[in-house]
């Protein structure tokens, strides 16, 4: 089954590194969906703190993520890496392999192989300062079938698969200055997050979802933009939002709604559908529900304590483009 | 004519900006070629020298250039920039419309319209130095005529389109600290070079090419790069090779040769075939031919001169990525 998809995926592809241009070849009865993303040194990473692997995983990760919640299925990536010159060209008395760029490319590559991702091509410049990585990715999905964020309709649940904070919480505890070794992935959800690929396509292929964001950018600021392309507003649950555990305790309610780097997806279904309580093997949680919108969307957090139920806007505070 | 064209290639764009992902939608019948490419502020270009338009034309350029190469027809782009927050956004009493990044998006649509590509996404990220464009463009072709750097066969001729050293020779004439004004489009090769997407798709549309390559990179880089990935080596003839002029005289054999910056076709064919002198407007000069290879692709320049005729090997000298 798994070399199947394999064989399948790659077939997508049929002329790839070393012409002017790679060609895909798409199935009949397929769309393709494409994404672009920037990871760039001193901003999305730093070069003391975060592995190579972990950077080049996390490249990836990013356009990943992206073509899950469009439900298709990854078929291609591309990168364009500028670096600097020591980066790209091994030291004195240094291994190849062991180069920035080699570990690099092998931490995505890792991803790109378990994904069934096919690298078709890329871009190798100089950069005259600090490393700068696009990544390109390509999915199909059936024509028609994409899940976009302008689809939901008043009355909607709102869900969210996994849990939030998580990525927050462990950049909270790292030291800026503190150099990193290579380490495992599991449980590492800022160095290694885990795009959720198999519960795109299963929100997809099952019709479940009127539509889908990823919340890389954080729950407060990804929500709005579902809200805004669907003309709609939503009332978000606080105590249905399912909070990640870092370090033996919960994250905090901040930390899930505005920390960003959590690579999960909000979609949104008809109250009359059954959802399923995993997709793609990771957990589904409801946490709240779209409404129409008066004078433009916005999202509503409901509290309730002690002192009873509380309502209280909620302003996009997650990831700043600038 | 020019309007259907704009619709049908439009058409191929179902989901444009504003989602996860753009949609595309494959004509059947047809594959999808991409290209990604770099374009760095104090590598590629210089703030001071190169006015903004001029830097969104030319990324976008090179782009459509390895389009043209592979004889497909534009479809859609998408940008990646990193800019400083200067760039980005407007300066006190500046016009938006006046930012560097409007200046930059102005260039770059203008070529897309005429070349009928759809903007259909990208990323803007603020970099902590210096300004990062990635394009990505995607063309479509019909399957199994894509024209690949590979196809080239033992005898067949070597052409190439237009005329070379024009964009070496224009630079070689600019001081670096100079800065420039906005200036027309026509006849400045290094500041707007025309990729040549009427006689890419001309080529493949006849079936007149066995291989091609577009020779952004210079002539003497690229030709070796055809060579190797069909396995040849090649004869070139100097004194056939059509030398741009630039104020008022001939650039010199070495622009031609080595200077890079020439968005213009090298394509093979069989010396059976009798090529047109044009192609989608723009002249066609052979230049060499293919010869089997030994011990590894190489390629020889054959000067003619009061002392008889010379073979020399010509090493690549063009653009270095590194």
């Amino acid at each position: 089954m798994r070399a199947a998809a394999q064989r399948s995926a790659s077939a997508a592809v049929r002329v790839g590194i070393g012409d002017d241009c790679a060609v895909l070849t798409p199935r009949s009865g397929e769309e393709l969906v494409i994404t672009t993303d920037f990871s760039i040194e001193d901003r999305h990473f730093y070069r003391a703190m975060h592995p190579p692997e972990a950077v080049g995983h996390k490249c990836l990760a990013r356009g990943l993520s992206d073509v899950a919640a469009m439900g298709a299925r990854p078929v291609a990536a591309f990168v364009s890496l500028a670096l600097p010159r020591k980066l790209a060209l091994p030291q004195k008395q240094q291994k190849a392999k062991t180069s920035w760029v080699s570990r690099f490319y092998a931490g995505l590559l890792a991803l790109a192989e378990r994904e069934h991702v096919t690298l078709a091509g890329g871009d190798l410049s100089e950069s005259p300062t600090l490393a700068f990585a696009d990544i390109i990715v390509v999915g199909a999905v059936p024509k028609g079938r994409a899940l976009l964020r302008s689809g939901a309709r008043p009355g909607d649940i709102l869900y969210v698969t996994g849990s939030l904070g998580g990525a927050a919480a462990e950049l909270a505890t790292l030291d800026q200055r503190q150099s990193s070794s290579m380490m495992e992935q599991s449980n590492h959800p800022h160095f290694y997050p885990q795009p959720r690929v198999a519960a795109g396509r299963a929100l997809m292929r099952r019709r479940l979802a009127t539509a889908c964001i990823d919340i890389s950018d954080g729950l407060s600021t990804d929500l709005l933009h579902l809200c805004e392309e669907s003309h709609l507003s939503a009332e978000l649950h606080a105590k249905g939002i399912p909070l990640a555990s870092w370090n033996g305790s919960a994250v905090t309610l901040e930390q899930a709604l505005h920390g960003g780097d959590d690579y999960e997806l909000l979609f949104t279904a008809s109250p009359r559908l059954r959802m399923p309580s995993t997709l793609g093997g990771v957990t589904v949680q409801p946490i709240g529900r779209m409404i129409s919108a008066r004078k433009g969307s916005r999202v509503t957090l409901i509290t309730t304590g002690s002192q009873g139920t509380k309502r209280t806007r909620l302003r996009p505070q997650g990831w700043q483009h600038f």
